[in-house]
């Protein structure tokens, strides 16, 4: 018996088009290879997949089980030849969505996944630490592919302003920073540039990480504690501060990106102080970036 | 002792400027009258409040006390002249906002609380339900104030495609509705207008249960449960389907709103056939839908 | 028609006792009055709600909808009568199920809501803050009903070791306290008791307070900012200190309750420097508790 | 410079034991090898950890850094060689923490991990599913360690009841089972036992997934989504009876086990009629069960 329920391609009953019509957390284990990744502890990743394509006036439904036979068949290619980057399988996904969907103009896909890298503390231990990567493409059809690549990482800030409050109300006139609050911050870096342009996530990791009053690590024995604490307070930054390092850092390290290249940073801090988070956010193109650090 | 710390005022080491610096998820109780509200019920809002402004490239950093100092002065308000909507409260901190922020450009506002709303069952039993609200605010200094309302409900979708698939596979040919599978919707409608322009949250909740294949409700007997599924099999909808009759019952309801009202709508679907979740929505201009619903 | 599913009343298929069953996160608005609460603030709570008796093996199901059927009984009695307090409006609960569910032999409710209350910064500024009271009750059939009043606040520690580790680093002799990290505890204090002691929550939120190295606060304006600095830092404590901390100051302050009074402390720790939380927790009797105390 | 802060060895100002002290969601990535296990999907798990040994009363503070230091050990040789295992991972990292913490009496370790598993639509189709497995230790110094292997589920259920209901008003007398509510149900089973006692997670998500009214699938062509509907439909079950089946099945599966072994089913349904969830779950040792299987 072959079974055919063709609701979708019939017509609704009110006719407007859809911006966007697709799967949400779909997860996937997908096999990558990367030289220098931590490669052992990175070799299957857990991805959690959004797919959308967009749906005109005049067709019922989208034909969802495509999104996920897609799905199947790139994490089915991978376990045969591992993909070297979740963005290029992102790139993969999208043009695959355009053939399935021949009624859709265009397509997105994002990708999110846990991932492990290794670190140095101050005192030169090695340790593995956690960080999220996004990848991301969309497509229009007959139209050019354009990729995000994305890291999430967690640090910590000490704030510059209540420091010096601090050091006014205890009269302190010494050299040694005094105390300050300090807190978890969670930095967010997006980049989303045209599909022949390559960026590495280890190094936006990098990047974000030098951003921060300091990096955290999961084991600090006594002097790297108190290293990692000192450092801190001697690099202190408001949340807005951690923002234009990342901006400043990626406008010196990527000189060659085209003026395109669109750059989201969010950095949000778990006051330790208040019960609510400090927040800060630039959106831009590298080239306005560019022009304001003129 | 005058403390004053002015790093904020002082410049950055790296001059960039930030589209958003603020404050997430201040938490504040607001008191609300609104008659026909279901009064009693609703009368203290426990709202968790997202306040940004943005922060020119020669400023170090945002006076961020400043955005929880507007909202307590607007809360303690609240207590003695109760407030009507929330988006009026968004509207108010949104303007107080670029008084304290001498240096912002603009201001954003979101709000989101939870809500309780007379309902009645099939059999015509009174329920309360819960649903969220949303309002927000954006206003340009010199510029014009925008407001949004919003709500999130939560109903219930039958899928006609897997009914039709087992009308056919059982080859039943009778006119009762079939089987097939159903699951928890979650639907978002926001609609940002011009400030001089109203809407009631409380009908944007009517519209968009009305949408679902039925609502759903927290206490059903016997006879209740039982026309809530018949209701929902012999109403089938699509996850598409749920945005789309969102957005025809807005057009035809709201025939004296402009054209530049913004209208986002969205549907997920917590399938209960699938590990994940399907999605539709849609964004656009009241002008753009009219325009498709000729 | 008078519909009837006698399902429930069927044996299974399989005759096995259920410890629990019942429904899970209903959504209910409780109005409340006491005095000295921050009562226009707090006079609606939305409350979640759990609620589960027991099934003997010889039953199929449980008649899921009483569970509603009793809520929605003493939610509307409160718009008439306001409760006092939520522990109170468990223990009724807990008997109505006993009612309602004619076979079960126990019965067990929790609570949870989120509330405001009246506090004051180091300079005496008034502030509205944020926690969230837990009340429950569990009941025998023919035994007696036993009680849970709890709270969990957020507040801030400042760590003791890596404040030593630092003074030494860098050579530090004088009477100032240096830097160390600091973040958010969340702490919960959650007591349970026989139905006729009675415990204020307000009373536990204060003492949750007083044991962290220093509560937090919505809004600082410098000189406040940089006192909870100092204070915090002057009061280090451990992970493990704000537990003791909230034991001693319990053991003290209810002399009269009866040594069967259970008293579970747990506090977790956001820590600034790592990825991961810390955590402590104790599990005893306040009987236990004194003897440890002599 | 030798930096040693013993404040942990000193005495705290309260003196009170505590039941729990150690790290939470510590993220580490372990390497797995076991036959037949979708091995190339699942050779690296990214596991969540919890570790807590106790406190005694005399010593202010336990050497939280001494728990990572334990976890990259056993992390570092699962690199070298692949474990088989994470209850066995966990079993070593509790007899590890005594021997660091020489001051504890008992250690307590907890992971969490995604997991996917190959398995079959109604129509033969081979497909990768998503699944959590749980994995504990328990031990007490001089005595024997107890360990526990768990899994998640999520399944679908539909509901006898709402099904014999519309049966009823519909006044339908043909053999085709009728339209119900049909909903996700997530199912944990966890399983306490002694150290030398085996069994496999994979068993017990099969175990699981049988329970349901039908299992869930990330991908279903037309015919496989019908199947799956009338499958469920033909299989109806309260969330009482998810938790039944499991029971009866994990009692007829492992007769060789002690009775001394723990069991605990928890059953949650995500209700697509209500915005609550209903619940069922049962803690019992497998010889009282065994006894009420009679």
């Amino acid at each position: 018996m072959t079974l055919k329920c063709d609701l979708q391609y019939g017509k609704g009953d009110a006719s407007y088009k859809l911006t966007r019509v697709g799967v949400r957390n779909v997860r996937k284990p997908v096999v990558v290879h990367r030289e220098g990744l931590g490669e052992t502890l990175n070799n299957t990743l857990s991805c959690a997949i959004d797919i959308y394509v967009d749906l005109p006036a005049d067709q019922k439904g989208s034909h969802m089980s495509r999104n996920v036979e897609v799905l199947n068949e790139v994490v089915d290619e991978s376990i045969r030849h591992p993909i070297t980057a979740i963005e290029d399988l992102a790139a993969d996904i999208c043009r695959r969505l355009l053939v399935h969907h021949e009624y859709a103009k265009n397509a997105e896909v994002h990708i999110s996944a846990e991932y492990y890298k290794v670190n140095k503390t101050p005192q030169g231990r090695d340790t593995f630490e956690i960080y999220t990567l996004y990848a991301g493409g969309t497509i229009v059809r007959d139209g050019p592919l354009t990729k995000t690549v994305g890291v999430r990482a967690v640090g910590m800030t000490a704030c510059p302003c209540a420091q010096q409050t601090v050091t006014e109300m205890l009269e302190y006139s010494g050299d040694m920073p005094v105390m300050s609050h300090n807190q978890r911050n969670v930095c967010t870096l997006m980049v989303t540039m045209p599909e022949d342009v390559s960026i590495e996530a280890d190094d936006l990791i990098d990047l974000v990480e030098a951003s921060f009053s300091s990096p955290t690590f999961e084991l600090l024995k006594r002097p790297d504690e108190g290293q990692v604490v000192i450092n801190a307070h001697r690099n202190t930054r408001f949340v807005e501060d951690v923002v234009r390092q990342v901006l400043d850092r990626f406008v010196k390290r990527y000189t060659d990106l085209p003026d395109s290249v669109q750059v989201d940073v969010v950095s949000d801090s778990e006051e330790s102080i208040h019960k609510h988070d400090a927040y800060a956010e630039r959106t831009a193109t590298l080239g306005e970036l560019r022009a304001e650090n003129q």
